[in-house]
């Protein structure tokens, strides 16, 4: 033991420390220790006077402290569509509602200013790092820098022209010169993001394969989310998707299927096999009617499965909370079985899960001495959160994001008493507002 | 028009008012004004101040005014065993942790401090009037009038003997002692609540039957909520569970079947024919693995269905926001369709519908003039319920209880900013710390 106390960053009193590894494990009245960033120590609060000062101590006598929550696949500029067209189906939102909007006024403004305004609703809510799929994915790039907020872009591949890119060449040619422009950017990393099967044709479904194994990153895509989609693969390409990718070389460690809703046993199997990790966005499918995912018989299969809101358009909240929650009780009813999906395993899937799919566990998703000090505070003293019997059963049957305190990202405190740090919310509910009128004047 | 301006005793100019009566109305600008505890007069907040005068004038220019939530199924004091068991089957559930706590524990102290909670609980998340069934409910109905918030009282009646009664005459007859003592009381209801089919005797369901059509209230039963229930029900009786009740003369439009999760087209056909009334609760459905209740077809089949929490020992929220847009999303994923249970409908089954299931919608449910003011207000203009293209939209799929800024009961304003005018929030999470040690050392 030092005979002086190290100086340390910044030192978080919780009244439980949740650190997710190990599993299912609940600390109490232990401490955090930050140093440039990262966590230097977890101890028990007894022990850190002797151990460590510090000019900023956090005091949460109330509170559980847990990894930073991980949103593994949204849209975040979409946040300006919130609400625009609900109880509709697919093809009518898309075509009539969607579409037309994203067709018109997509822009780097546009999604500077959406993906601005997400930052703030995820951080809020607990979330320290997101994985994005859009058009001008460089300007949700700059929001979540502005965020100071972890973040993985994807490099959009989609056959269709937009205000973007003109055709698949496009698209790659400008997510890989956006990634070499950023590449070094700490709280950044990237996937390659084609669309979905049927937005993508084989051709660049190979360029992708190949740029992804070169450029060593997660490739992030839409699979098996409707029966339609593997109806029309069927008719298509004599196969369905899975198996089509399988194919042309995309199965793999590097994968991160994104709502994997519609699946045989072979193919829980063969994402088992191949490693490839799965985005359960469970408000989304049920929203848009796409099904209910056999998240139970993944985990059961050995595949890793993460959580994701998708984007606001079709949640419309970028709360991992509210999907922390669904995944749970949905994973039960469904399956007839409540003893599924314990609270315990999902928090896993909303935050080391995630960080394993992105590539990221050795550096966030667990509260654990060397990594990213990414951290959200919960505060479970409130009439509706008790008593309080066991703090991982609140964070995900009982809180909501409303209960986020504090939140941290690589050390900085970006949300402190429920209040942003860094952004005005108000100027962003006003830029919300611009755009909305710009939305339904020239949208549609 | 009159050529002073009326004194009244409260105005509210909102940004929206949605009255749900008509159906899927949103009038921009909007006031509400309040007389004696009721509603006066809806009318466009340019033309109150030529027309009405006050002391009290509550202005909420980002807000969406509504008819306070009704809770249509809980038991409220069970909020003292919020998470004690989670992820558990059924029977053991219930054998190991919910009913050893209630054999040993539950006494008038429990159910008026554990109500009280909940009470506290339910009016920060907008909900006015609640539906209970509960062990001494004299002492729920006293925390109610405590909290001054309305309530459904059930006077509950089960086989088997607990602290509080010892047989179905007994428990029957404390509670209409109960109810001759309180039925005075303006914002208290009562039902007869007969607990379940399996563990309520034909006799007893008799003698239910003669007395809630002597008193004219409402029946309140769990009824269909597990396909256990069905298969030990045509076991034992050769009836499944609603042909039975039916058989007893309990069929009818004072009927509130809770739960009704497993039905056949003949049960929906019969329930709709007899007028009852479904209080669906898909949160608890889901967390007990009960199932998915077929809420799209009962509505297609005429049957008024409205929401609950269940208690939050199986939920762990009182929260009708959560239930609401649960039922909206699982209603369109269980069945494939989008376009089902669309907000406005969500909402009127939080309002209005459980309005009438408890015989009480020409008092409640509605903002109509003449209705008492039992309101709730949501400030829709925080960063993550921006942009606002359709307040009902939001309500039921962005908002959550923790945007509930102003709620009032008969006129009353119980929530103003967020925060209780009448309950101690610290002193009875304090409470609920109490008695969670006791049922912690004597409960197992």
């Amino acid at each position: 033991m030092p005979e002086h106390p190290q100086a340390v960053d910044c030192i978080i009193d919780a009244r439980w420390v949740i650190p997710v590894d190990p599993a299912a494990t609940v600390l109490d009245h232990h401490s955090v220790i930050v140093i440039r960033g990262c966590i230097a120590d977890v101890l028990p609060t007894e022990q850190v006077r002797s151990r460590y000062q510090t000019k900023q101590h956090v005091a949460l006598a109330g509170h559980a402290l847990i990894p930073g929550l991980v949103n593994l696949h949204t849209h975040a500029a979409m946040t300006l569509m919130r609400g625009l067209a609900d109880d509709r189906a697919l093809m009518d939102w898309l075509n009539k509602h969607i579409w037309p909007v994203e067709t018109r006024l997509v822009s780097h403004e546009f999604v500077y200013d959406g993906t601005l305004l997400a930052c703030a609703e995820m951080l809020r809510g607990g979330v320290t790092c997101f994985n994005d799929m859009y058009f001008f994915p460089e300007s949700a790039a700059q929001a979540a820098l502005h965020a100071h907020m972890r973040a993985a872009i994807g490099m959009i591949v989609i056959e269709f022209p937009s205000p973007y890119a003109t055709d698949t060449m496009d698209y790659l040619d400008k997510g890989i010169a956006m990634r070499d422009r950023l590449r070094e950017e700490p709280l950044l990393s990237f996937c390659i993001a084609p669309h979905a099967p049927f937005t993508v044709s084989d051709a660049a479904f190979e360029r992708v394969a190949v740029y992804a194994g070169e450029l060593d990153v997660p490739v992030h895509i839409h699979l098996h989310e409707t029966a339609d989609e593997i109806r029309d693969s069927l008719a298509t390409h004599k196969l369905r998707p899975i198996r089509r990718l399988q194919k042309l070389g995309l199965l793999g460690p590097g994968l991160i299927a994104v709502h994997a809703v519609h699946l045989d046993e072979d193919e829980i199997a063969l994402l088992s096999e191949q490693g490839c990790h799965v985005a359960h966005c469970p408000s989304s499918n049920l929203k848009l009617a796409s099904g209910i995912a056999p998240v139970a018989q993944l985990r059961r299969g050995g595949v890793n499965v993460g959580l994701g809101t998708d984007g606001a358009a079709s949640n419309n909240r970028l709360d991992i909370f509210s999907e922390m929650r669904l995944a749970a009780l949905l994973a039960k009813g469904a399956g007839g079985d409540p003893t599924v999906l314990p609270a315990h395993t999902v928090l896993e899937m909303a935050t080391l899960n995630a960080a394993r799919a992105l590539g990221l566990e050795a550096r966030i998703g667990s509260l654990t001495r060397g990594k990213c000090a990414d951290m959200t505070a919960v505060n479970l003293a409130a009439p509706e959160l008790s008593p309080c019997y066991d703090p991982l059963s609140h964070l995900v049957y009982a809180a909501g994001r409303e209960h986020v305190s504090h939140v941290w990202v690589n050390g900085e405190l970006l949300v402190r008493d429920g209040r942003l740090t860094q952004l005005d919310a108000q100027e962003l509910a006003t830029k919300a507002s611009y755009w909305k009128e710009k939305i339904k004047s020239q949208g549609k």
